[in-house]
């Protein structure tokens, strides 16, 4: 993250096992020490008997201060066997865009970005192609080819996570990047990668879903935001859209709808995942929006 | 409301304005009185400094009886200057469907009523005209027919008002019920009477609403359903939605779809108010879905 | 088909190996005869060189009579080595609904069809149970039950056949009618059985399709009516449409926010149907709306 | 327009009253010359007794040169009373953009014109101010800042129409171009002025729609492409979009989704329009898409 000189606001991300009293005890812990709620989600899983949370305050007359917040939560979360964050306003999320060749998702992020949508420093992007350096390039952002072949697949995947882990990267957008990450890759950054899938999931998995879906005819084609996971697009969903379509497309028709569904459904998944509106919950999400 | 023998939840919806440890205080409220919160959604109007709640908790070993519970909160909700209401589960709402001559929404909401899907009763059903009378007795509610002139308008809404009451209803329903109520009637029940107009308000506002949008060549037609206040076509909305149309629909289709859309709408929003997830805020609705 | 005295109208549906003329020819055909075109629409399917032709015309003036045009026409046809029917104004599709307990999309047909939105007639519902009897009976419909075991089912189509034989039906209609047909009986009636499979089609194939993506955790719900082939859920589809859910969805709201998506996009379907505007095309369908 | 070589395509749209034998004789002339008809769309307006065709063919063995086929075609107008249009492929439609500060519609005219989605030129941009230059001049297009002030609004105009034609602008954009077009100006470029409103039309005309929809209270925001005439915001409808909200959205939020609206509603309309889909009938638009 990149932290800013004051926070003005705190939010808390946490799910854990059900029980009696957990958003009056969270409620408390924030008021008892002069914070004001701005707003408090929470839903419960009856299935799991699992608990979601997600609560901001402001911090203006918060008796601690940022720094020491996180462990004076601790003991709750502990008694509450808790999985949680704490995020601060002013601390931007470090985004690594992940592209090949298609230019379209990777243009709707650094245009959010640069009107100030999405709460993201983009510190670098990297791509199996050079193609897209000079767009990159000219946003001011360090582009970095990272070739992949079968052969260089796990030593490219090594130069990939180093580069990450050296700009301090929180989250990994693959917007349209056209490899597979290994299990090991996708293992080390559970939760942690975004990708954008051309197809209402789980409709055509796989290779090329618009040729599936033309030559299927559905009437709809979709797109798909998930979290990337050791199994091709079986993770957790995000955010999905469709878009109308007749027997007078043709295959390239399904291609230029589908770019804007793609932008679209992705833009809208980071801007969750940069809010911290969004819990894993198994194969599933919640999204608090 | 049509209570029933013993409650297993509460839902608290309440406004007031906006100040710090609100959910705190009220998350305690039940915390301490043994009850669990199963859901809590809270919202800050920024501009008008308001605070919306609706927060639902289980019964099962809650420490006062739900008879009390009114008594017992009051003393919180009037420190916070509130606007509240507290409802049971069981406690059906006590619904008055007011239609003329189309049959579409009122034939929604009775199938869907059938079926369990609102939490309400409906003692009866009242129109200007006697046509859907058949349909209402099948269904085996009494049918009341108030005729409407301009001459009887004001002795007919009292014999409207006097039959709701007597019936102990909660809400108005107007099914497509081709008259405009009276300032005194709807001041009477302010915040308890749904209309669904056939338009996506404020386009078309008034009277023929598909000529008016044939006439103007949109491409989009919509439904409305809100609040009735004394302005026409002006109170808070609560639902809205649209449907496609093309040069090809005539003004027949468009009556055609519209139907469509108009009993869906109606019904969404029947739900959200029989669910008690609506507050009125001025001119606008907090729906927590 | 039940026929009407005098026709005003004629539509031709026609598909053929696409070549040079065929509008106009088809056109001079019709204005030769004093035919006036009203509505036109054409499709060329590039891939498989095949040419598609929707075209309706106004009987007024025409020079031959309506039992004498599809002999006056068959020559051009042969020419044009054509699949094609011609259609009469007034003349209704005789339609069979098959369904087993739910009544939703029954009670949607039966609605549009009191209406007069669709041109059908409705000879006769089937069910292999009886509890929808008084629903189809209070609308004046014969209803005939005819269980279906593992054991009997081989008779039951047999029956099922014979009894929409006897009623001269056109289109069999699958209204949530929880039965596989066999290949046989799909063979025979090819082209002329509509389904509506509760999911987005090919996602969730098969039993159950609103469990499945509740376990998948999908952000929106699907609904498809298709022709019915012999390989279960991949006859071509007519119409698909979608609905949001959220993690606060249940398996039972899916299934109540389902049964509104089904209704409806059969119904569209049946409609396209019903005024002849489709046309299958291998495993997909052009449709002239 | 600028044209290509020798076009392998022609495309006429057309409207005259509507009359026996349209569609036969307009088709005979071109089958008669060796055109093979690719697309044919027809409309009649019932009430208005008006007919409207769009159809292309291909001009591969087309025995009179693209250069006579105006003139070829003539006659046969001119009996029809029809006003009509022949466009070639490979004739661009050439298009200059109008804004002021909002970048969002301008970059997805660009970023989709460099894709080659539209069949178009942008021979220049005209701006009231300079901001957007170096966008502009990045993609190698000429920027013109021409100011408008009350007092010089008239002569801005004057240079406005005079870039335009001295470019051989056939349609001019007004991506979110903040300045209303005197009567004069609209009058001299009917049907070739294109203005994107942010607004579902004709609900919050005039000026801050999103203002006023955020004080309404409404649940959905939408966006209208269409022609522009001397009355605003009251020129036919070319294409209509919504997205929902909910009452946590700000002013802001509504101002960033209405953005997606608007830039995908006007691209929608622009590819119609250089497509050649459109034709005006009166108040409304004939899209043949």
């Amino acid at each position: 993250m990149t932290a800013a000189a004051e926070p003005s606001k705190a939010v808390l991300l946490l799910s854990c096992p059900d029980r009696v009293g957990l958003v009056a005890r969270i409620a408390n812990f924030i008021y008892e020490r002069g914070g004001n709620i701005l707003d408090l989600n929470e839903h419960v899983d009856v299935d799991e008997r699992q608990f979601f949370l997600r609560v901001s305050w402001s911090l203006d007359n918060f008796s601690i201060p940022a720094d020491d917040l996180e462990s004076a939560f601790a003991p709750l979360a502990r008694e509450f066997r808790a999985n949680w964050t704490i995020r601060f306003s002013g601390t931007r999320n470090r985004m690594a865009v992940f592209v090949s060749k298609y230019d379209h998702c990777l243009r709707e992020i650094l245009w959010r970005h640069s009107l100030g949508e999405f709460d993201i420093d983009i510190p670098l992007v990297i791509s199996n192609h050079p193609d897209l350096a000079p767009l990159v390039e000219a946003h001011g952002i360090p582009f970095h080819v990272v070739p992949v072949t079968p052969e260089t697949k796990a030593a490219a995947e090594q130069r990939q996570m180093a580069l990450c882990e050296e700009h301090g990267i929180d989250t990994i957008v693959l917007a349209r990047y056209m490899q597979v990450l290994s299990p090991e890759f996708t293992g080390r950054w559970a939760g942690r990668i975004i990708n954008i899938h051309h197809s209402f999931l789980p409709a055509f998995v796989g290779g090329n879903p618009y040729r599936q879906a033309y030559r299927r005819g559905v009437k709809l084609i979709g797109a798909t935001s998930h979290y990337v996971t050791d199994e091709l697009d079986e993770g957790p969903i995000i955010e999905q859209d469709i878009i109308r379509i007749t027997h007078r497309d043709t295959l390239d028709d399904l291609v230029r709808k589908g770019r804007d569904l793609e932008r679209l459904v992705l833009a809208r998944a980071l801007r969750l995942h940069c809010d911290h509106r969004i819990l894993i919950n198994g194969r599933k999400t919640v999204v608090f929006d």
